[in-house]
């Protein structure tokens, strides 16, 4: 793996002292939940809960996959204040995003319906690429990922989001926001520059259209989860010619879009 | 239970076709997932992605748990146009915090931010009344909320919010969104004038900071997860006073706050 669960970071967990059901007092950890205010240059864009590794990932995941950064657009930097859990993303040219979000945010009241309805008109013009995938590959996959120590397996409460390639895992991230775990990916293959179309992204979250949306926005093809559908998620995903599995659990699945690209190499 | 799980809605699932890990063509069950814009008066607040069943409870519960609807504020009206999936909720006084979110919306960019800011400012001030709990009244809730038939059981990739007085549930609400399964109780608590003191909270989703403040708005003192928690839910719980207990799974659990109000009358 290039990147993995961040357990060298004491900062993510902290010990609280309970009683638990035979009355006994324990100690026990828990994941850390902190505020991050995202910018877009000079715009205060949004406040993000999230334990609080890869500001600088998060942020820019976040500005790219809800459409606010143009594609082309040159990031001429990204600063991380930790005294106020500030990150600033600095484009070279202040876009079109930016006036259309305070115009559009005097008019309709809240950037959360409002940016929605962008990543969503966007989102109708993506077709994503044709990319086979063996069922072997999810099996390797599913025993790989729970076996990966990782902060969910330490202390719980927590999603984990991995870019993954045939049946390889190469960057596992984690958030108690499992948005902000998708986003911290997005902002890792944006900045590198990584080629989606060969990808595949593992979630433990469920597939919403929110899920669905932003994994179309970062160009991967085949989304998988060992959680269930919305029926929204699954017509997006239609939509955009993705490959859709969920209920991935031990050698068990359901594929509920894409399904003649699978190649079934381990019936 | 007053109310139970929304079986008889057919609208909530739809089917869809796809393929297994055998290769067999399946036809399965999935969650509905849409839009639901919430104006208070003149003013649109958010589009929250629901599943679609009481939707004048979701935005009364909503808006009443952001505090933007003050606790003396008389509701003139609830409307909701199933066509353009909008609720407006009217109160007797255009409120001060209509105008407040117009300007903070103007200054800070999303009313994410700042929404969840006033909430987090109001809820310094909450203390909840010291209440006692049985540990057989958790014994009693879990085994029964697990066996009722609920869209969960069903479709599953939703979460679900049960008010419960001492061992017995009374209203269960579902939805894609945790927090709008919360808002919908919330909704019902609030338009019956159900008094709060005597009552738990029971969630199937983790005890986050936003979890832990919509139910201390809602003033009830005991919030039950069969998930884990977050350090600032705790911290929160603590400040409030509310007694937390989380990863309740058979006879096990772990409290976190207010332990001390906890009856060990069934080790």
């Amino acid at each position: 793996m290039l990147i993995g669960p961040n357990l060298e970071d004491k900062t993510l967990v902290s010990s609280v002292t309970g009683k638990d059901h035979l009355g006994q007092i324990n100690e026990i950890n828990v994941i850390e939940e902190r505020p991050l205010s995202i910018y877009l240059n000079s715009q205060e864009i949004v406040t993000a809960m999230t334990i609080g590794d890869h500001p600088k990932y998060l942020a820019l995941g976040f500005l790219k996959n809800q459409k606010l950064i143009k594609e082309d657009e040159k990031i001429t930097g990204i600063d991380f204040d930790d005294e106020t859990r500030t990150v600033v993303v600095r484009t070279e040219n202040e876009s079109n995003y930016e006036q259309k979000i305070k115009k559009k945010i005097r008019t309709s009241g809240c950037a959360v319906g409002t940016v929605f309805g962008d990543m969503m008109e966007s989102v109708e013009e993506i077709i994503l690429p044709e990319s086979k995938i063996k069922i072997s590959w999810l099996y390797d996959l599913a025993k790989e990922i729970s076996q990966i120590n990782s902060l969910y397996l330490e202390v719980g409460a927590i999603h984990g989001t991995v870019l993954c390639l045939e049946n390889k895992p190469l960057i596992y991230m984690e958030d108690v926001g499992r948005h902000n775990a998708v986003d911290k990916v997005a902002g890792w293959l944006f900045s590198t520059k990584t080629n989606p179309e060969d990808k595949i992204l593992y979630t433990t979250g469920r597939l919403t259209s929110e899920m669905v949306v932003k994994c179309a926005n970062m160009g991967i093809p085949t989304l998988v989860s060992r959680s269930g559908f919305t029926a929204w998620g699954v017509e997006l995903a239609k939509l955009t010619n993705m490959t859709l599995i969920g209920r991935l659990r031990g050698k068990r699945f359901v594929c509920l879009s894409g399904e003649n690209r699978l190649i079934y190499d381990a019936i």
